[in-house]
C-alpha cells in the first residue's frame, strides 16, 4: 500500500510518500513552496497544482494529513486550515481513504512518547524508513512521520478517516 | 459591474450577486448547504461544486468575500476557514478579482456604524437593493451586504484586494 503523508501549510507544504510492502521504505518526499511574492490566492492555486502532480505521480491509496487546533500557532492558523482545506479537496478528488492524526499521536505512534521533542521524532523517521541522513527540510520529515503513524495503524480499528 | 458576495462557511455558504449599472440590483441570492451526514472532504466538494455552478452561470466580474478571525467563533474557525481557502481555490479559477472585508467594514458600509446590529444590517439590504422583504437566510443577506460594501468602496482607493 502506499500513503502520502501531508504536513499543511500554505508558504511550506510537506509531503512523503511511503510504500508498506514488507519494510515501510520511501518513494519520495519533499516541499511544495508558494512565492511570498504571490498573491494568497494564487499560493492556494500553486498548492493544488502541486498536489494535482503529487497524485497523478504517485497514486497514493490513502492519505495522512495533520489535524489542526485553533490553540496551536494562532496567528497563521487561518491561513494554514484554508490551505488545508485546499489540500483535503484536492486530495478528495483523487483519493476517497483519507485520515487525519493529530501531533499527540504521531509523536505516540513514532517514538511511544506523545510529548517526544523534534529530534527523537527525526531520529525515528530516519531510523524507520532505513535512511542514511535525517529527511530535509523538516516539513517533509513531518510529513513521513504522518505516512508513517498511518501505517501502523491497524486500518479495522482506526477511527481517523475524514 | 456584477459582483458576488460570500459569506464563507461549511454547513452553509451564503451568496449574493448583484448587478451594479445605475442603481445596485440583486441577481441572484442564497445559500449552498451542505449535508452533515456527508464527510468533510464531501461538504468542501459539494462547495466547490456550487460555486462552480455560480460562476459559469452569473459570471461575476468581482468577488467580496468576508475576511476570518480567530478569535471570532473560535470553535467553528478552523472548518469555516478550510471551506473558505476551497472557495477562494474556486473563485480565483474563474476571476480574478477578489477582495475581502471585515464584518466592521461591512457594517460601516452599509449604516455608517460599525457595531450595527443584525437588524440594522438587514434593513439597509433590504432598503438599498429596493427589495420588498428581507432576503432570507441570513446567510444571504449577509452575502448581499458584502457585495454591497464592495460597490460602495471606490475601487481605486480600495486595498482589500486579496
Amino acid at each position: 500500500m502506499r500513503i502520502l503523508g501531508i504536513d499543511p501549510g500554505y508558504g511550506i507544504v510537506g509531503y512523503g510518500i511511503i510504500d508498506t510492502h514488507k519494510n515501510n521504505y520511501v518513494v519520495d518526499y519533499g516541499v511544495i513552496e508558494t512565492p511570498k511574492e504571490n498573491t494568497f490566492p494564487e499560493r492556494l492555486q500553486t498548492i493544488a497544482e502541486g498536489f494535482r502532480v503529487l497524485f497523478e505521480t504517485y497514486k497514493p491509496d490513502e492519505v495522512a494529513i495533520e489535524e489542526l487546533f485553533f490553540f496551536h500557532n494562532q496567528t497563521t492558523v487561518i491561513p494554514v486550515a484554508e490551505a488545508r482545506g485546499v489540500i483535503i479537496l484536492t486530495a478528495k478528488k483523487y483519493c476517497d481513504r483519507l485520515f487525519e492524526y493529530t501531533p499527540m499521536q504521531v509523536k505516540q505512534a513514532l517514538t511511544g512518547n506523545g510529548r517526544a521533542d523534534k529530534k527523537q521524532m527525526q531520529f525515528m523517521v530516519k531510523t524507520i524508513l532505513g535512511l542514511e541522513k535525517v529527511p530535509k527540510p523538516d516539513d517533509a520529515a513531518d510529513a513521513l512521520a504522518l505516512a508513517i503513524t498511518h501505517s501502523q495503524i491497524n486500518p479495522y480499528l482506526n477511527d481517523n478517516m475524514i
